[in-house]
């Protein structure tokens, strides 16, 4: 018998992530398959089914109590629907009423993917013991999740923290989300590559143009590739500040592959931050990689799923201990 | 006998304006010296002796129970001192032991301006019945505070909500405040009326060359007194749509001379955040003009007394009702 055991999901542009976690955070069971990003919503949903089914058909499901989701945002934790910026055709999906109905009516909670992985390292990560915290993904898109006062801060609806889409170049590229200038426009991962690429890196003979691809160059000393890095790191920095600006945070913890960069990526972002985070207030801020790694998303969902708010419609039906 | 007769005081670059507030936020006294903010820090501390000296020398004096202060910011309301961005002389100084030994040992509560301001628009203000909320002042600086569910949220110095300096323009111009591109570079009074000079306005017979006057050249259709109000109202746009995607606010209220400029201003605003504030979460913001005007810091420095903690080291002696 396994105490609060719960299902979790973290969905994201790339793909579907599902386990059984235990209450202290054990991943007992894996399953996963790729997002269709780009496919119709329906078809995106059938893939999460799939990852459900696994996680469903084993022993083990008949312990489950709860259903955590981490979605790429934005969320609408009250309205129990994801619209992710990467993922079309999802746009106000009911996706917690569908996942309800795939997990035999069992109470689903859901966060953004930033307010999962925040979940995550505030629990058993960097940011723990940390009573003001910035914790961000960097990766396909850029995400985050705010702790404020020793508490993970949500928001009404559940997508507080999401710094990928503030901008920090007001005159800068359009971003997909319809601004200009985004954190996630200059500090992705793919606009690294894109930068890196334009400015006439080009790959090796495995023609891997990834951000992982240029982080090697960096590494190896191409300047291109460096000053792409660069570039990223002075966007989370400001990034990065004025988030510490605005609610007084004293530690930021990066995770996502882009993170996996260590230093070619922490050098040039600790530099930027002594910049942009100027006020005395602010100077005490630091930064940290993330410690939960790739499972960021579904300890952090089954967090959420442990001691959270259900979603919106099933806030009655809710069993879960705290 | 007035129920919670308190004293307050608003310190900014410009005036330091110090009131006798009862529990209703009426203001039954007022005091105000112009601040001398190129002096050292006592010349300073004298202007703010004599506001209090006023202040203390009539009858309703002996009915006060505390002092509040909204101070230019950054402040440090865990070690009760002050270091306000444009008077250099102050430097981590010791505003409320200063205060406290000018008013006889009274409890003595501090918060930033913009946190001041909040307090006051929250109390009785625009923000009223709003649980998520930013509210600015746009003066001679840029300040804010921030109310995150139905709370006034100072953060652990103070300081919370300072939008004034976080950077929308990564690559912009310097700001004193050591970044660059800050919101307060770009929409502040000063620099909406030095951009519109370099863009070749000049100002009328009377020689005025403030906000104000730029803002009645833009009424009387002046296209370089019309573009920098523009300019100004994007940084303010991107600074409050990246505000509402890290918290998940629901209205912006902005008061300050600057917010005088009315529909100048406030058009090109809500323009500019459709472009800005782009998520979901987000695009039901509303912006709206501070209610509280000038006696908003006043008013808000009272509130602070009359319901804060406070500063750290008198809390002991504290004997305020809530």
């Amino acid at each position: 018998m396994h105490m609060d055991l719960v299902a979790a999901l973290d969905i994201g542009g790339t793909k579907i992530a599902g386990a059984l976690v235990d209450g202290r955070g054990r991943i007992l069971l894996r399953a996963q398959r790729p997002t269709p990003a780009r496919e119709d919503g329906d078809t995106v949903m059938r893939a999460v089914e799939q990852v459900l089914a696994e996680l469903t058909a084993g022993d083990l499901w008949r312990e489950v109590t709860a259903v955590g989701i981490g979605s790429a945002g934005p969320v609408d934790a009250s309205a129990g629907t994801v619209s992710p910026v990467n993922v079309p055709g999802w746009r106000g999906y009911p996706l917690v009423d569908r996942v309800r109905a795939a997990t035999d009516g069992l109470p689903v909670h859901l966060v953004g993917d930033g307010v999962a992985m925040t979940a995550a390292e505030h629990w058993q990560g960097a940011a723990r013991g940390h009573d003001n915290a910035l914790c961000m993904v960097v990766s396909t898109g850029v995400g985050g999740g705010l702790v404020l006062g020793g508490k993970l801060h949500p928001g009404p609806t559940g997508n507080a923290g999401h710094i990928g889409h503030i901008s920090v170049d007001l005159d800068g590229d359009p971003c997909p989300c319809g601004a200009r200038g985004c954190v996630e426009r200059i500090a992705s991962g793919p606009n690294i590559a894109r930068r890196a690429v334009e400015g006439g890196w080009r790959p090796g003979p495995d023609g891997d143009t990834s951000a992982a691809a240029v982080a090697s160059a960096a590494r190896a000393g191409d300047p291109v590739a460096l000053a792409s890095f660069e570039r990223a790191a002075q966007a989370l920095a400001a990034g990065i500040a004025a988030t510490a600006t605005l609610v007084e945070i004293d530690i930021a913890v990066i995770g996502g592959g882009v993170a996996k960069a260590g230093d070619i990526l922490f050098t040039p972002l600790r530099r930027a931050l002594r910049e942009y985070a100027t006020l005395s207030f602010v100077r005490r801020l630091t930064v940290a990689p993330a410690v939960t790694g790739t499972d960021a998303g579904l300890v952090g969902a089954a967090a959420a799923a442990l001691s959270g708010t259900p979603s919106a419609e099933v806030a009655s039906r809710s069993a879960v201990g705290g």
